[in-house]
């Protein structure tokens, strides 16, 4: 993490829906703990598995959110600027996405 | 949840590997308490993107080996009883095989 | 593959629906030539993009047909059998979708 | 589609590496074939889904790559001209993203 990012998260970004993301986040920690439980009370493997389902879903929308925001700001800053920084930070975008495809 | 799948958790099933999988879900619940502080600390975008994917792919763990156990277990003692018992509890787990590859 | 899968995929299995199979697998080509037409005709990347996403979805459906009657027969049987076949079907199967939920 | 993007596809883009993305789709078109006469042969259902596995890596990997062309190129242009096309360009690459990490 370089001057260039943190420039470009402090002042643009997902801080406008931050208290969304927080919540969203708090809502997946409880999931969490939720499989936690079912699991230590032995509950039946299938219903577990929808939970793991639901779960996952939520998290690849958290991801696909913030990713969102971080193309609106960070890479439309970097892109406006041009030169190396801006092909760094589209290079840096494209290997978020492509983890985030195989995850 | 009826009888049968009452009886085959509770007597086949993940309890063997019980405390490495409550020990994998306390991992998880940890890494999603993670990133809510790194959204809440404002941390660099595809850092929390990075943390979403890895969080991502430890769930799809856990599940694809509940996922092995409920097979080996529930689903191979259903197929030797036979009958609409064995249909349902196939088809039940071809249905949480396609939830957990669309999610 | 050894004796037991071949007996397995022969005499059981998703020959009932072998037609509509095929329809489906003659469909994907159509839809893989036309994409590679899109891209000889230069056309909108993001037309390309959602073709991609057309057929990556059409493939996965098929996966979980073939994974479903898979299951239906040939783990039944195997499981009745008991036994290390059962066991190394469950676990093939197993792995087969590890592979699905990961592609 | 509308004039810009038919200008930012036709000035830039994936055509220097068309031949190879031409080449990959070619591939993946006889890879459907093999799986049609995969099936048509009831070939082991294991096998078959082996070879789904495999073209549907093959897909998400030229997706990612046009997907990456897309964002170097496009997305760039339209960042620095700034205004609604801009945000219009941002908001259908996120669409994209959306379509291929669920898909």
């Amino acid at each position: 993490m370089d001057a260039t990012s943190t420039e470009c998260h402090t002042t643009h970004g997902y801080i406008s829906d931050k208290d969304r993301y927080l919540a969203r986040l708090k809502r997946i920690e409880g999931q969490a703990r939720g499989i936690h439980r079912m699991i230590d009370e032995e509950q039946y493997c299938i219903d577990i598995l929808t939970q793991i389902s639901a779960l996952t879903s939520a998290l690849r929308n958290v991801g696909l959110g913030l990713l969102d925001e971080h193309m609106k700001h960070c890479v439309v800053d970097a892109a406006k600027l041009g030169g190396d920084a801006a092909e760094a930070k589209l290079q840096e975008a494209s290997e978020a996405i492509a983890r985030l495809v195989r995850s």
